[in-house]
């Protein structure tokens, strides 16, 4: 997460991704904006992994700065920001589908485990099921409560 | 890169994906064995990008144990090691292309430019031609050069 679009190591596509969003903080963010619906720090704030203020408020502006979030302001309280996810960032789902498949092969105590419709889907047709998702998530749905059978 | 199997922050599928291979230099040594053939310390420590010694030798260590690399004498130099990817570590290919994907979209630089037919095979059906890669690199192969038109 070191580089800008004029500050590359290289363009190679590989580590374009990675300067972009690899991180894995960044990444958690996105996870809980598509499958959980959150939208504010205080809410990524709360997630299970445990991320750190400062980790957490650098990962946002940097997301801002890559264009893959926009930021808006709350309209119940206007100190406050909601993040989305920008038509670039939506494209990142079916990237995010691909490790979740491979998690779900190779962790033996994985989560995926109680969303196995998801992974199925994954496995058949990412680049279809991600479209899906993409609209979805665009209108500010929370996909995971829809796949916990 | 700071959990393993039995001190993860959490079994959500997206963490332990990133958990295992969720750095950028531990992604871009992956993209050398798979695109470059690249097998030993030496020949990861000159890619463009221009990781440090220490960064290198931790990654590698770190992917080692995590089972995504396998570390082998060198048959030439028994004090050097070469690495290769194990059937887990070949399952990131699927992962790689979906960044590469999403890098050829939105990197308006991007070196994706001189492999085309490779984005466009990416894009019509990851699945199938990781199928096929995964055989190639298993084999030693370095793909790069087959794509490269």
């Amino acid at each position: 997460m070191s580089g800008t679009q004029e500050n590359l190591r290289s363009h190679c596509p590989v580590n374009y991704g990675l300067e972009a969003f690899g991180d894995r903080w960044a990444l958690l963010i996105l996870r809980d904006i598509i499958f959980r619906g959150k939208r504010k720090y205080g809410d990524f704030l709360q997630s299970e992994e445990g991320v750190s203020t400062n980790i957490l408020a650098s990962r946002l502006t940097r997301l801002v700065e890559e264009g893959i979030l926009e930021r808006a302001e709350d309209e119940n309280d206007g100190r406050k920001s909601i993040y989305k996810l920008t038509p670039k960032g939506l494209d990142l789902i079916p990237v995010i589908f691909e490790i979740i498949l491979w998690s779900a092969k190779y962790d033996k105590h994985s989560q995926a485990k109680l969303i196995p419709r998801l992974v199925q889907q994954i496995k058949s047709n990412n680049r279809e099921l991600s479209g899906d998702i993409i609209r979805r998530v665009a209108n500010g749905e929370a996909i995971l409560k829809t796949y916990l059978d």
